[in-house]
């Protein structure tokens, strides 16, 4: 992923059209605001104050599972390296599509906890149940398996990396999979608002909590100024996670930092709402390009559209809007990417659709 | 430490005396209205929008520096388990006193990296340059040298976990050891305005970018949200850094909740500024015990007071005021920890000296 | 691989006929004979004894590359993980065929020293100078590459994973490739003996030492009980490699047993002679399966030969002797994986082609 | 330790008197003669081969423990890293005896695994269970303790570094005081043998099968050319281990060389046969130097003598007798190190305190 602009022209950005992703604001403006309410309070750290407790209430509350064990995290990255080497034991390995986050976009950040990442094919961007079991049984048919990294639990992204939603038959199917395997399931929501609010999508925050065993709900790229919510839903399933988030340098000693952004962002319906206007923008993008004649590489419900464009032209809309740049489809075509966010404006997709 | 307060009353506390840490409030005012005033502009991710680039200016001119890489992390083991972690070659070790932080507060987590960390005594929370050399000395004449984890930098904080500061003659001296066996000097500074704006201090921000490789200005301790600014004065002297934070976890996607605070923080005088309001509250609580025939500890400079109690006396002080227990004396006296920050106010020191 | 032998039957296995790897006997009895003799001798621990000094010269003197550091360590999945651990920087990974003995078969422990293996295709199992070439440009042209695991070093085997040979033309552009682009080139020679004496084999030890950073002379597969030579051409090129032998447990402490052994293999031309051996087996084995119109799975010219069966013969000829299931060729048939070695006797051979 | 001994008069050593270390020679002779017995003979690698079945079933037999597990390694820095991470959970650490070989002698080996070494003071090398007790008390009743790694296992070595032993009633203790507090207990056996064998020994194999959840016999101290092996009373209780060897390089690819020497140290009672035989001379030293007046450091009952010597006196003996410098007195004596192994023979124990 590109943001397909020249560095020397950062400071001509601002007021650009700008489409390159979803953090490219600050925060909504309602959490911005608790914080100036909150800020001369005195509160304990590292999490247990009272913002992260209400807001730890309303997440359990919003997933029906009053028993959830709740944390807040800065960051993606971090949260998935948390989580995995948490999750696994030394000689344990995490399956994930070849373009899931933590394979093609983090560093070696998993590996560097000390596990390897068993990649899998996609479809667009999605995992499927048949290939995880297809691989178990490879696996637990190889008389040598023993010499290889085991299996320990499974990483998807939802929506994908490619904007994508796994339908809820589709997330049954593989925990039922990952179940019979013994195999872990971790959801990484980094942009889950806007799978959540997706049109036809049928999947609930309840649905989250009975089908995975870590799923979190991302804060950063839906209106927050950082943060991320892991949710467990059985109580007591990572024992001394605490511990483990000190030991990566994932604990915030003001955790109210966290905890306000969430407790605002879960209270009403903010999640959704914020989520929502960024799925009616992306429609108002896609049914606009749709209409001009444009090719999507694949139909995306969510935030992320993804266009094909010939090359010059390609190059002649970056002089006047920002996006990334996603791949080659051939030697005279690229697939752009195309975000919109809870702060995208109805000007600013009228404004880009004017320019195509 | 231990915040000396049942977990049941954390809702009184609100309002309650409160000297339990420095991380008590949100930020500085100015660092909300200056978020709330940029809060709708759009900026890349990742430490180059301009807020971040503007935090980095500032702090290699009060550092006098101007070539020094400059990185905003979120946090203080964060910063110190990617330092450590980007400094040392496999088979090394950090030297650290007994009390440094990475060896007794951060569930191990230079270690979760894979490095030792090689303990030497205290001198008031203080490594001596003594002790190093002499380290040194004995480790280079160990014809089994080979088998051992070879020290390969020095960890030190300023202020230490006592609120005692090195002098500049001592830093020199520690520096001059370093670089003569060869060790890189990494200083922990996550109280650093605490240190710079104490009376009689006289280490500069200019000098420490001289003797160290690598040091950080806090922020979360001083007025910001969270925040830590590492300095490398020496520009290039740990290659692919970034990197380095994507793979720890510690790379904030909307870098410009840190480059906006530090911005803040080094505009005009302002992190100088309130760490003098907290230094002043530290001396009017210090001038205020001695007053009333209370012994201290030891002579701390800083924003943190360490005060010997009569046990019956500590738990009657617990009813009405939130501090840290630190460590036992004897079998009936106690240490406690006092901590001012840039946001005490006269009156709760006044209240507080009323109480006791 | 899998043996493709019940367990239950291990015991019937002694005087079966065995192909199933090349590891199945002891020592050469010169070994032995060596171990024998030298026994009783008082010799200092960790490498420095008369053996290990001797043996290093003999090797220095095979590459013609009298300035070498040389290291005994005891396998091989213990040199690669001490070998990458060290020559890489934490955010660095490791370029390697899918088929890579550190990808596919070492239950991940490269990934256990933090690094990230980093697949590339594989030809026969190797890996080509043009595919490095375009995943560095690649890489070099990705404005976000500072997000990904960094490409460090290169590992090949040879003989590879399937028995293939690089030439000295296939090296020589892989060589200039790796340093072009400053990646370490480490060759894994498990099987090295195999590889340099195939016939029409053009790579010799001297020219592994001027075209690898770091290569390894295998002992356990070619005639030692146990033991690899690591050479390093340019002295110095990892520091304090001995630290990090110990510290991954690679450091035997009579390091004696594989001194001994090295320098016999390296005396006279016993290790080339043993391998030449194990050739003139493979390929009686070899002419005698084409004669008899069996088809191979790829023209090997090593001691490991892939023989293509259908299933129904595959399990008739299990009942009478031991060889390695490799993999499916379609529903009716599959690989199998013949391996002779410097103790395999012709009538072995003749008896095997009677079977079939 | 240091062998006090110039490395340029290595060649000279042989022949000389040598007490510098318990693993000066090759094996004990049958072990020679049962490897060349067996060595033509094809065996399955990776411990299954019938050596290794064998030795499995005598080690059961001799720690009446039908069930163990048992695996063999190479060498005890390898088994002890392996084991340790093998037990802990990411956040946890080992508390060992500050002169514990995991954290005095190997590197930063644990730690490169992950994991902290705690540190207890040492009582003659040996660990008390009350210390233990303490300080699971201390961390217990810490309301912080979660910012702290986290204590999950307990090392120790017997015979320790200094030679001395736990009693069945001081293990017991300590054992008693693990299990409170779920910690697992693992002990170190590199010089089992010398421990078993001492005069007034009373701890047993089958004692420390019911007191430990790990333990090691040493074989490269007692005999072997190389060789630990792992009893883990409880079968299962580390699932995958073999896995965890593999991932760290701890698996010989020939498991026959280990099992043949562990099968021939357990026939008969062979191993504890050579292992008095190490005692005798230790007794026969230690009988001579007090009866010409020295003075012992400490009181050990096995195979490590040591021996305080006035310094010229030191080294006027260094011209003759290779042995380990152990640890300065005052600034005119210092303790030395004397060894003797199963290979000792009583000439050279007459022909030292000639000299002496």
């Amino acid at each position: 992923m590109t943001i397909f602009r020249r560095r020397q022209n950062e400071q001509e950005m601002i007021g650009l059209l700008n489409f390159s992703c979803d953090y490219l604001e600050g925060a909504h403006p309602a959490i911005l605001q608790r914080l100036a309410e909150t800020n001369m309070e005195k509160a304990v750290g590292y999490g247990d104050d009272p913002y992260c407790v209400s807001a730890r209430k309303k997440i359990r509350a919003a997933c029906r599972c009053p028993e959830a064990d709740v944390f807040f995290l800065s960051g993606g990255t971090q949260t998935n390296l948390t989580v995995i080497s948490a999750l696994l034991r030394p000689f344990e390995g995490v399956l994930s599509a070849q373009t899931g986050h933590i394979e093609s976009h983090e560093a070696g950040a998993v590996e560097a906890t000390g596990h390897k990442v068993l990649t899998l094919p996609q479809h667009e961007g999605k995992l499927s149940a048949h290939d995880v079991e297809q691989f178990m049984q490879e696996y637990l048919s190889n008389p040598t398996r023993e010499h290889l990294a085991s299996p320990g639990m499974v990483y998807i992204s939802h929506p994908t990396e490619y904007g994508t939603l796994y339908s809820k038959a589709e997330l049954s199917v593989l925990s039922e999979v990952c179940r019979r395997y013994q195999l872990s399931l971790f959801l990484d929501g980094a942009r889950l608002g806007y799978g959540l609010a997706a049109r036809n999508a049928d999947l609930t925050l309840e649905d989250l909590a009975s089908l995975c065993d870590v799923f979190y709900i991302g804060g950063t790229k839906v209106g927050a100024l950082c943060g991320e919510a892991i949710v467990i839903p059985q109580a007591g399933r990572i024992p001394h996670f605490f511990t483990m988030m000190k030991q990566r340098g994932a604990l915030l000693a003001k955790g109210r930092l966290l905890g306000i952004q969430f407790d605002t962002l879960f209270t009403g319906n903010l999640y959704l709402e914020i989520s929502s206007h960024a799925i009616d923008m992306a429609h108002r993008l896609k049914e606009g390009l749709l209409a001009k004649g444009y090719h999507l590489y694949l139909d995306s419900p969510t935030n992320q559209q993804f266009l094909i464009l010939e090359n010059t032209r390609m190059e002649r809309l970056a002089r006047d809007v920002a996006f990334s740049f996603w791949e080659r489809v051939d030697d005279t075509h690229s697939v752009i990417r195309l975000a919109t966010s809870w702060a995208t404006r109805p000007e600013e997709i009228d404004a880009l659709l004017a320019l195509l």
